[in-house]
C-alpha cells in the first residue's frame, strides 16, 4: 500500500504508468482499490462507456480522499489510452470485447494483462466450444502467457500479454498441479466442488443476484460444462502429460467475497500419504502468496479475504485413498486483480509483493 | 398448522399426547415450533435442565402468544414425563444420554423418536468406532428402526424407537439410495459434498460459532471421517448389496439453515443417462415431501427452508459419464424435526404431511 | 395453514373465492403463500404481466407441491379475474396502477385490499405532493378504509375498499396511536427511526440491490421525506385531534425480512411512566396479532419474521422524559400481506387469525 | 501498510516500538493488523493471558506469512512488556482491568493509549455511576487525553496517556461537536440512533452472539442508559458550554463492523440550514480521515469499513425544522483501533496517517 507518509519513498521511485480497461465492475474496483495504493503505479486511466467523465470517488465513494481517485473515467479509446502514457494496460472486459483492445493496445506498444478468457484457452476450437463463438483473435494466442505467477513466472517477466487465470481455476489448479506433475493422483477421479462469494457472478443488475435472492441460499449452477473448465483442464493436462478430464460443481453462496473449493481424488497406485505433503511444499515453499496449511488444516475464505494469499490444506482419508484438498481465496484478490497485479509486478521487474499485502 | 378459528375441529379429534426431551436447542426448537402448530397433538411436557420452570414462550419468545407456549420446561425425568401421559416422546439430546433416557421411556410403555445417533447404527462396534465411547444400550438397537419415511414407512408405523437421520444423511441418502438399489452407480466413485447452515452446529456458546466468525466465512470442516459417515455408508451399503465406502466432506456456510448437497459418482457400466431420472421417479413418485426438480435443475436451500420437502435434481456429464446429484433440505425441517414428525405421524396413525405443511 | 390431513374440514366449509392481482414480487408471493395455505379460502387467480401463462409453482419453486401451486398467471384483466368467481381481490401493484384496476374490480362487484399507497391518503391533495403525480381515483378515497385492524375492526368487516398499510407505518403507528389518543406525548416531539429487510424496497433489477451491494452494508435513505411520512402523519393526527409532523428516517440493513422501528418522544406534562404501559395494554390486550413485551423489553425481527406478529416493547428514559417505543415486524406479514388477510378475514366473516398462525 | 518491497526503506528509518496489551479480541486483532503493516513500528509484544505462548499467525490465521507474525504472546506483565523496549502501549482490555496495568506502564515510562473506558470520563464519580464500581486510578485522571485526534491534536501529541473514544461515541461526537459549538442546534432535543456490527460486542463465548442468533435479526439493546452516554454527554457539554443529555439508542443489526448513527436535533432559533454545511467544513476541511458527503447524502458502513475513515452526511427537514446526521465509520477503524493508531501517530510525531490508508 502506498505510503506517502515518507515524503522521500515515492519521488525516490519511478512509477509505473498503468491504465484499468473496464473499471466499473467489481473486478475493476479491486484493481483500482490496489493500484491507487501500489506504491511504485501511477493509475493513468481508467476506462467505462456508462461512467464516462465521472470520477473514480464518485462512482466508488470508497475511495473517496484516496490520492488518485479524482481520475476520471474515459471512453475504452485505444489512442487516448495510449495517450496517457500508460506502459501497461489491466483489461477487465467480457470476453470476446477484450481481445479486440487488447490487440489494439498491443499494437500501440502496451503490455497487456487481461483479465478474461479471451487469451486463456491455446487452442481457438476449445475456445469456441466452451464461449460459443470463433475466437476474436487467434493469432494472438502463441504469445499469451496463461497467468499463474507460481508456476511460470519467467515466461510472465518477459510476457507482452498475459491471460490472467479465472477465479475457480486459481483455486482448483495451484493445490493440484503438483501432485499430477508428480504423477502422485489419478487424474481419472479427480472431482471440484467450488463455493464462490456473490462478487463472482459480477456487478449487474439481475433478478437472481438481488440480496433476497442471494441471501440465505446456497446452490449449484453451471453444471456439468462450466466454462471455466476449459482453461483448468488445460493447465491440468500440461502438468501431467496426458489429457486430463474432471468434474467440477461451482457452487453460490451468501458470501461477498471468498472462494472455497474442495477437491478429491485417488492416490496413484503405490503412492504414499506423505509425498502428497512433500510435492506442495516443494512446489509452493517460499512463495509469498501461497500459504500451505498443512495436513488435516481445512480452509477458511474469511482468512484471505482482501488478501492475495491463497490458503491450502489436505487431508489423506486411508478409507477410500483419496486425498482430500481444501483452497481458499479471495475470488477477486488471488483470484482476479491481486493475481493480475501479481502478473503485472513481475513484467515491470518490481518486487512480487508490492502493493499486494493488505490483510 | 393449528387452526383454532374452526372451534368445531380441535374438539372433534383426538389430539395425540407427546413429549419433547431436550427442548433448549435449535432442534428441539424447531420441535416446538412443528408441534405447538400440529392439529392433532396435544405437547404435554419439554424437558430442559437449564431451563427448567421456565415456559416455551419465555425461553423462546418468538413463541410467545402461541396457544400452548405457556408450558413450563421440566426436568428430564422418565416419570415426570410419563405422569404427561405423553404416549410418543421425541429425544432431542446428546449422543450418549439420549440412549439411557430412551430406554427409560420404552420400559414405560412410550414409543420413542430419537433424533440423536444412538439407534442409528446396527452394528455397537461402529458406533464404537465412529462416537469413541461404548454404545450405550446395544440390547435396543435390533428393534430400532432407522427412520426415512420414504425408504420403509411399514417398519416405521410399527416401531417403538426409531432412530431419525441426521441431516446430511438424509440429503446423501435419499438421491443414491434409488441408484444404488437398481445398481445404476459404482459404488466405490460416490463423492458427497455438503454445505450446512450453522444451526446444524447445535445451539452452544462457542467462539467459533459467533456471528463474526461464521459471517462472510465458507470452511470444510470434520473431515476425512465425520461421524454421520457411519450411519451413511450403513444405509448405502444396505441399498448396495454390498460394502459401500464413500468420500464425504462437510462445510459450515454463512445461513441460518439449510443443507445443499452435491454427489458425484460414475454410471455402472452399461448405464443410460435415463435410468437414471426413472429410478428417482419410480422411489419417490407421489411421495408428498420429495420433490424431484428433474434432470439438469440444482436445487436451492432458500425454496425448502422452514418446510419439510427435500428437493432433487440432477445431471449427466457425458464427458465424465459421471452423474451429480444435487439435493437441498432445512437441516432442521427434513433433516431433523421435520422428519421426526414425519415418522412420528406414520407411527400414530395420522396423515404423513400433519402439521409439515408451512412454505 | 391448510389441514388436507382432516379430510372432512375443507369440504365441510364454503371455501372464499379470492384473487391476486400483481402476484410475482415479494408482497404477492407472501399472499400467494398465505392464501394458497389458508384453510377457509381458495386462490382462483393470480395475475402477472411478465409471468402470464406460468404457473405459481413455475414462478416460486418454493411453492411446487403444494396444492393450489398449479394455478397459472393471467393477465391483469378485470373481466377475466371477475370470471374466475372471485369475490375478494387483493392489489400487490405499483400505486397509480393499483387505482384503476381497483374501480374496474370494484365495479364487477368485488370487495378490495389494496396493498398498494392509492387509497391510504384521504386528502388527494397530500398525495399529490408525496406522490407527485394527481390522484387516480380521488371519488373513490370517501369509502376506502385505512385498514389497520386493531385500531378501526368494524369499518374494516363492513368495507368495499381497504387501503392496506404500508410496512413503516403499521411498525410506527401501533405503538404511537395509544398514547396520542390519551395524550401522554408531546407530538411535536416525535422522532421514528427504522430499519428494514431489503425485501421491503421490492423484487426489482436494480444494482443498488445486488447482494453485494447490500450485504455487510447499512445505510439510511428516503430522507427527510418519505412518502409514507402521508399516512402516518395522517393516521397520527387523527389520534392526537391535531395535526402531528414528525421526524422519520428508514433504514436499509442486510437481512431479507423485518422490520425494527425505534420511536422516541417527550412525554406531556404531568405524564407518569406507568401510563405508558396502562395505554399499551388497554389497547391491545387480548388482541391476537400484537404482542407486548413491557416495559425494558427490546423487540428483535427475528422472532416475528415469517408471521403475522408485531412486538411491542418500552422504556422511559427519565434523564430525558422521553419514551422509546421499540417495534418490530415482518414487513411483507404484518407490515403487508399478513395484515391485509387479517382485513379480509374480518371482511368475510372469518376468524381473524385464520391462515395467519405460523410461526 | 509496510512496504518489505523496498529493503532500503524499514531500515532507512528508525521504528517505534509499541506493544498491544490484550491482543485476543477483536479490537486487539484490529490492533494487530494495522501495527504489522504500519511503516514506522515494531510491535515488540503482545498479552493474552488465554493465547500466553502461541504464535499471532496460530492465534489470527489470517496473518500467517505476514512480516512479524511470528511474535509469541506474553503474559500481561507490565516488566515483561517494558523489556521488550516499547515506547508506546495500547490497551484492548476490559474497564477496569485496563487502568491498573496502565498505571503500571506509566511507571515504566512507556506512554499509554487505552482503548477501554478507564480513562476517558473525567469525574470519577460518573465513572462509576455508569460502570457501576469505583473508579480504579482517579489521580491518573487529570492527565488523560480523551483522543479524538480532529478535536485536539496539541493535547494528543503531548499526552503520556490517551483515553481512546469509544465507536458509538465518535460516530455521535464528530458530526455534533461543531454544531454544538457553534450553537447551531438545541442540545435538548438532540436524539441518537446507532446500528452496529456484532464485532462489536466482543470475541466472547455468548449466546447472544452466536451466527443463528444475530443473523436475520435487528435489535435496539442496552436503553435507555448505555455507557457509552457518560463520555459522549461529557464531550457534548463541553462543545456546548452547558450540560447536555440526550437520548441514544444502539441496535445490533448483522454485520461484522460497521457503525451506522443517524443523530437528528432541532436547529437554534434563527439559525439558517446553510450554516450547518458550513460549521462541517470549518471543522474538518482538509483532515484526513474526516469525509463530508455534503447536504442529502446519507452515509453508508459498507464505504468505511476496513478503513479509518467516518463518513458525514446530513439533511435538513424544513417540515420540522430538524438536521438529521448520518454518520459511517468502522466500528474497529475510526471507532477504535484505527482512531487510537492516529493518536499514537501524532504522539510518535509520525504523520497522521501513517499505517492507516488502507481502504
Amino acid at each position: 500500500m502506498a505510503s506517502p507518509e515518507i515524503p522521500a519513498m515515492p519521488k525516490a521511485m519511478e512509477r509505473v504508468k498503468a491504465a484499468i480497461v473496464g473499471a466499473s465492475g467489481y473486478t475493476g474496483q479491486e484493481l483500482v482499490r490496489r493500484l491507487l495504493l501500489h506504491p511504485q503505479v501511477e493509475l493513468t486511466a481508467a476506462t467505462s462507456r456508462q461512467e464516462e467523465g465521472r470520477s473514480l470517488a464518485d462512482v466508488f465513494p470508497r475511495f473517496r480522499a484516496v490520492p488518485g481517485a479524482e481520475l476520471k473515467f474515459i471512453l475504452p479509446d485505444p489512442d487516448a489510452i495510449a495517450a496517457t502514457g500508460a506502459r501497461f494496460a489491466f483489461l477487465a472486459l467480457p470476453h470476446g470485447v477484450a481481445a479486440e483492445i487488447g490487440r489494439a493496445l498491443l499494437e500501440r506498444g502496451l503490455r497487456v494483462i487481461d483479465l478474461s478468457a479471451d487469451f486463456r484457452i491455446h487452442d481457438s476450437a476449445v475456445y469456441e466450444e466452451f464461449y460459443d463463438h470463433a475466437h476474436p483473435a487467434p493469432d494472438l494466442l502463441a504469445e499469451a502467457i496463461y497467468g499463474l505467477p507460481e508456476v511460470r513466472p519467467e515466461e510472465i517477466k518477459a510476457a507482452r500479454l498475459i491471460a490472467s487465470p479465472g477465479c475457480y481455476p486459481t483455486s482448483i489448479l495451484l493445490p493440484l498441479l503438483p501432485l499430477l506433475r508428480e504423477n502422485l493422483i489419478d487424474p481419472a477421479t479427480v472431482v471440484a466442488n467450488s463455493m464462490s462469494g456473490v462478487s463472482g457472478a459480477g456487478r449487474k443488475a439481475d433478478l437472481s443476484l438481488l440480496f433476497c435472492e442471494c441471501n440465505e441460499s446456497a446452490r449449484a449452477y453451471g453444471v456439468p460444462k462450466h466454462r471455466h473448465l476449459s482453461e483448468i483442464e488445460q493447465e491440468l493436462s500440461l502438468a501431467a502429460g496426458q489429457p486430463v478430464v474432471i468434474s467440477f460443481i461451482p457452487h453460490l453462496i451468501p458470501v461477498n467475497a471468498g472462494i472455497a473449493t474442495t477437491t478429491t481424488a485417488k492416490l496413484g497406485a503405490g503412492v504414499d500419504r506423505a509425498q502428497i505433503g512433500e510435492a506442495l511444499e516443494k512446489a509452493y515453499a517460499g512463495m509469498p502468496f501461497v500459504r500451505l496449511l498443512g495436513e488435516g488444516q481445512p480452509a477458511d475464505t474469511k482468512r484471505v479475504t482482501g488478501t492475495n494469499f491463497i490458503d491450502i490444506g489436505w487431508v489423506h482419508d486411508p478409507r477410500t485413498d483419496r486425498v482430500i484438498l481444501m483452497s481458499a481465496e479471495d475470488n477477486l484478490g488471488k483470484g482476479a486483480g491481486g493475481q493480475a497485479i501479481q502478473s503485472f509486478n513481475l513484467m515491470a521487474g518490481l518486487c512480487q509483493t508490492a502493493g499486494l499485502q493488505s490483510v
